[in-house]
């Protein structure tokens, strides 16, 4: 079994907020993150297969595909958006790297072949960052 | 003379936007950057300064001085924010990396010694970064 | 479960050395690493921990509370100190970058959460790290 | 337990080709990577080495001897060459990055002390890296 | 003025080898280099342009003009190639980082604007660059 | 006209310390740089030369000789060591990053040809760093 991983990026807009907190909870729990009018982040993001690799090319899968994959289901919904408002998985969600993961690992899953194991790595800055294996 | 140069970071979302043209001509030059909702970036700033070691210090000028400069005159305004609502500068400055290192280095030059020559590298990804002299 | 790291930095002097060797021994098995003076790194310190993430927050963890703890319990005792001299642990255990790791995960392991995973990865140089899990 | 990684890196040329498929489908399959000229990378080398620190020396393997280990018995061989044409692993293998990978570790495991688990991580390019843990 | 820098890479092979001299006089100048079967190297390459920014779009120029740029009149000719097969410029020049530069500043600089300056640096490796600027 | 760079690292100890001041003046101006027991640093050393590269080989100086040089002349007398202790430039200079600039400087020029421009960019830390062009 080897592990595959491709790195692709995406920029974004977010706050991290609980509609159902008042405002001074919010401010105390997320700090500057709650700043009504947003932030955002170059988010780097790794996806990882597992699997054995094929006898008649040598891959695991192939990365071309794997990157193709990444844009089509993660990048063309989060890249250049503001995941609060624009990402539908996130209107009631609040948007925190590890739910980033999460969702990013859920819209990659029934496309990868179910023999191979998925795991998500997300980085929020350089100094933050999460894993997701599903 | 020595260059002396820190590395700083903040957080913030902004977009790409013409207000005096009309979307059609928003959505060609700046693309995805033009979006209404906004995105974001993790900027990296380095800011240099240029100058003679001081003979007791052996500094250009103490780093930790221009750290804390760089927080209270920069990051303090730009961290955790929306650039083109809650920047000052950006009422009516379109937020490129460009105009965000010349607010940069105008913010920090009346701080820093006039002796001192001072320059602003910005990068808004890996990819992409700019630099500014004065 | 994810995975959440923070990444944190040190500096600090140590010096490779076993008390109850000959000098000659300690310098075929340490070499330069056993300079009588010291000499020193810029250590990467990466603690992750592992859990679920709350429904209120998102947030396997507070990244924020995670830096704090970090800050308080390891960097005030490493930051800029002499590992050998300064530090307790260090007194009879070589502070190799395996020992380093195992002092920083004990350091931490009562001021994290009881349900919380804790791994810690330290890099002595970009070539070289460590990680423990406990 | 605590796991060591030294890392190593080398330069070579490749190609990925399949000589039992036909030229139409080789380009399909590898696009510009099966360029009859070769093309070629910087390949960073991870190798991790998983045991019990030593009481003596604090050391799960002295990491000198594992980065001249893996000159010796890798980079030797790999370094500065064509993998298709200077490497006999290669000659009826693609040298795609899982099997260079395999390979590696192929090559460093008779040489690693047999209570020590080994992995291998081998970056091709920035984006895309492979893991093998036999 | 402002520098914009736009980074791109590309995965190449290469000799470096002067058929005027005997194949001892290019082993002891080229070393490893000079391998007959090729080796490569993953190129990151820094194109820098400098000029005022517009007033109405706050560019010096159009980084994903740029990229564009750099794409079909470097990347198309020079990526997953072997330099001294495939590329013209190399057929009679040695592609050291130096002369890669210089071949690439000369593609660039007739469609970049008269009036931006142009530079260019590249990294054969993290730890090998060269920097040109005509 | 091509400047060529050449990365080296060392790893030393040093404190920040002017023997002429009190402990209270130093502990004010240096922090805890000025701890009595040393700290330490990874050193990244960033060596670039600028010529015309030659003709018969393409190079402004050959890669090899400049590394080569750099270790003789700078990492024997630099790497492992206390820069205050085990170094005799600065038994009465403050190691300050822009004095290790200086003296690095200083030891190399009189080893690279007079036509070949010289200068020294040193990383202290990843956030801080300096340049010395003579």
């Amino acid at each position: 079994m080897v592990y595959l991983t491709r790195v692709e990026h995406f920029n974004a807009a977010h706050k991290l907020f609980n509609p159902a907190w008042s405002r001074e909870q919010n401010d105390e729990v997320f700090g500057k993150c709650a700043n009504d009018n947003w932030h955002g982040h170059n988010y780097e993001l790794f996806v990882t297969v597992k699997g054995i690799p094929d006898g008649d090319t040598g891959f695991v899968m192939d990365v071309k595909r794997l990157s193709t994959l990444i844009k089509d289901r993660v990048l063309e919904k989060l890249d250049h958006r503001n995941l609060n408002l624009d990402t539908e998985e996130f209107r009631h969600l609040n948007p925190t790297a590890e739910n980033i993961a999460v969702v990013i690992w859920n819209r990659l899953r029934p496309h990868v072949e179910a023999q191979l194991a998925l795991s998500v790595t997300l980085y929020e800055t350089e100094r933050n960052f999460v894993e997701y294996h599903g």
